[in-house]
């Protein structure tokens, strides 16, 4: 049964699975267990940061206006009247040539307007053990003041929601008391793995086998997005095994992805398959390399992927039509693989009708970015895959990059993501 | 008690840590749950990948000698004498014009030496029901074969020890049957927060007092960095509770952060508590901004760092000192923060003796890096932490940046790492 396949354009593919976009549901995540989640609402400042005026040192505070005269010819003399530790309060209000003790992180006194830092001044005892210090330079209003709201003001949006969150976010989860933290559930993907070939990494090789790798590879990207997964297993060549697998999988998931069976020969049934789920075919062929055999369906708006059999096709079919989608689902608005320019660091000369995605190292030499080729660039290669941290794009028609050639390169392990890199005119045929 | 404590310069502070620096022990784990781990061994190819000659395509298996007159004008037609699906082998031997139908990823069959791809040819059928096909166009011998070897040859060694286990490097780990994999032991870090001001998440803020921020921070970058976390809870300045704490977090942990009661105030009782233990301080003042106040001790080899209780600083004390030790451990060589040279994008002035790290999001505009400072750049401040994804080293001695002055710049989400940011001679006085 050989098909004639229309390849679409990628940013067509692109634009097929994005209508089908939706967002996860919200759920409230232990502070402790957060790490690498998702925010599914903005996090907003409760409270002023800092919350009260405070010392950013260990000092005294001080009344800037009584140490104007102050110098190393002219000494000037204040009665310590309290310390503050951090985290109390003094019930001290400073008078004319008075200072109090403070620590750092703790609450300035009611008419203290500065601070002096401990190592700058010398701490001496009056006879009848009363503690007092000399100050030999004047101080300015606010010297040494970390102001109430400095850092953040009560109501501002500090982060936006789809965000993951990283240390310093969480940093702030905790100052502003989220105890509890709104994320978004993530999108359970189902993965199906298909392909008589295939032996678990357990088997011991034969001859005409390999191990699968594919399956393992694609739980480790939906980690990476953001997703969670759920394995059905690998799946012989067989029809109908195939076909209750995947019934299966559909109930159950948000998401589901085969990989192998979607190439054109006797054996692979996605066409059946999709035809007795009475799924819609989205698209089969897309002008790309690795992975224009990707294909995709939906039914009742829930999406079905085929990808490739072939480790890299399957990789960057993943990385291009999965992945979005997965991050859209959760709260993105950069859903997409952060594009940026660079150079190529090397020749790549392979003349293609589809667009390429070269897996490539990315280095930084000088202030400029530079992306190398890594392996063989086939798509049935494992390896270079291992080495990839971005895909440079070599347009369709072209003959190949020579070095030093400007190329747009895809990030494959940032976080932050790209609005919709497919936009601009120059990637209309993309 | 004031002291006079001696800053060091950085150079010598990450010295001093890395003269205790060890290497874990390593672990078997399940292939399922090795995302994100670190390799303990190196990985080795221990097969041919592809194992055996294999079609990249489904089609048809040639012997190049017999195509060489095919052409549009001259048609040839070729006898199908079986078929071969992924993962089984043919028992033919090809002879003169004779094709065997082969599926993507099967082995090719003995004599073929090239493939066709099915949509190239014609499937024709005898009267007698026998297939043969029909050939317009010749075929240079290894024409779409995926020969042995070509990806990766056996004994290979692909990746090295101590690398993170990324998606690619889990199709690896599949692929030559890794279904236990050796992993690194992370190490146990043990985090005892300080400070008589610091609130949970969960409790309403008072005067004078805020929430513990620091921990979470800290437990996050712990994750980052590879490490696994025991926390110890938040210690008020008292001494004896403190002392006990930390004498249980020695023995229990490989690694002992507190956070807070670092500074030169009354309060501070780190210094006692290095006392009592019998540990070596081995630094408690770096030339650095923010962070001066780090400190470190050891006892029997095993390392107690102090970190201070200002957010800002307790980030950077971390991702500069305790970081790379944790990367060693996990079997790097490259355990330091990457470093990359780029310009600033704005002005940042601000004159200091000592070399500062100036909070920053990395940005690449036409193949350009660049590092933007983001929010307010005092130590006692959280918000800019969670925007950051690099520091502007900005060396002492300076009034600051210009837009456009280039800067070296500390990645902070990357993983690669550098051998050893520190050694070149413009850092000698970092």
């Amino acid at each position: 049964m050989v098909e004639n396949r229309r390849p679409i354009w990628i940013k067509e593919a692109i634009e097929q699975v994005m209508h089908y976009k939706k967002r996860g549901s919200c759920e409230r995540i232990s502070l402790d267990d957060c790490d690498g989640r998702f925010l599914a609402q903005p996090l907003k400042a409760d409270h002023d940061v800092p919350p009260f005026n405070r010392s950013p040192y260990d000092g005294f505070a001080l009344r800037a206006g009584d140490t104007i005269e102050a110098s190393r010819n002219n000494p000037l003399a204040f009665e310590v009247i309290d310390e503050i530790g951090a985290g109390s309060v003094s019930h001290y209000e400073l008078r004319s040539m008075e200072a109090i003790r403070i620590m750092t992180g703790a609450q300035i006194p009611r008419n203290a307007d500065c601070v002096i830092m401990l190592e700058l001044v010398q701490e001496k005892k009056h006879s009848d053990g009363r503690p007092y210090i000399i100050l030999k330079r004047p101080l300015r209003e606010g010297e040494n003041i970390s102001f109430q709201g400095e850092d953040a003001q009560l109501g501002t949006t500090l982060i936006n929601q789809g965000e993951k969150i990283n240390p310093g976010i969480k940093a702030l989860l905790a100052t502003f008391g989220y105890n509890e933290v709104p994320c978004v559930t993530p999108p359970l993907v189902g993965i199906i793995t298909t392909g008589s070939e295939l032996l678990q990494p357990e088997e011991d090789l034969v001859p005409g086998k390999i191990r699968n790798s594919n399956g393992y590879m694609i739980e480790a990207q939906i980690a990476r997005a953001g997703g969670q997964h759920k394995r059905y297993g690998s799946v012989s060549d067989q029809f109908e095994d195939l076909l209750t697998i995947v019934k299966r999988a559909m109930a159950d998931c948000d998401i589901v992805i085969t990989t192998g069976g979607v190439s054109v020969g006797d054996y692979d049934y996605m066409p059946m398959v999709y035809q007795a789920l009475g799924a819609e075919l989205l698209f089969n062929k897309i002008a790309m390399r690795p992975g224009s055999v990707t294909s995709c369906a939906q039914k009742d708006g829930k999406l079905f992927f085929g990808l490739s059999g072939n480790p890299s096709a399957c990789y960057v079919g993943f990385e291009l039509y999965v992945r979005p989608y997965i991050r859209y689902w959760l709260y993105s608005n950069k859903p997409y693989l952060k594009k940026i320019t660079g150079k190529m660091k090397t020749d790549f000369s392979k003349a293609n009708p589809f667009s390429r995605f070269v897996r490539c190292k990315l280095s930084i030499e000088n202030g400029h970015v530079y992306a190398n080729p890594v392996g063989l660039d086939k798509s049935g290669v494992v390896t270079s895959l291992a080495w990839a941290d971005c895909l440079a794009i070599l347009p369709g028609g072209t003959k190949g990059f020579t070095v030093e050639d400007s190329a747009d390169i895809l990030l494959l392990e940032d976080q932050e993501g790209s609005e919709d890199p497919w936009r601009e005119p120059r990637f209309s045929k993309l």
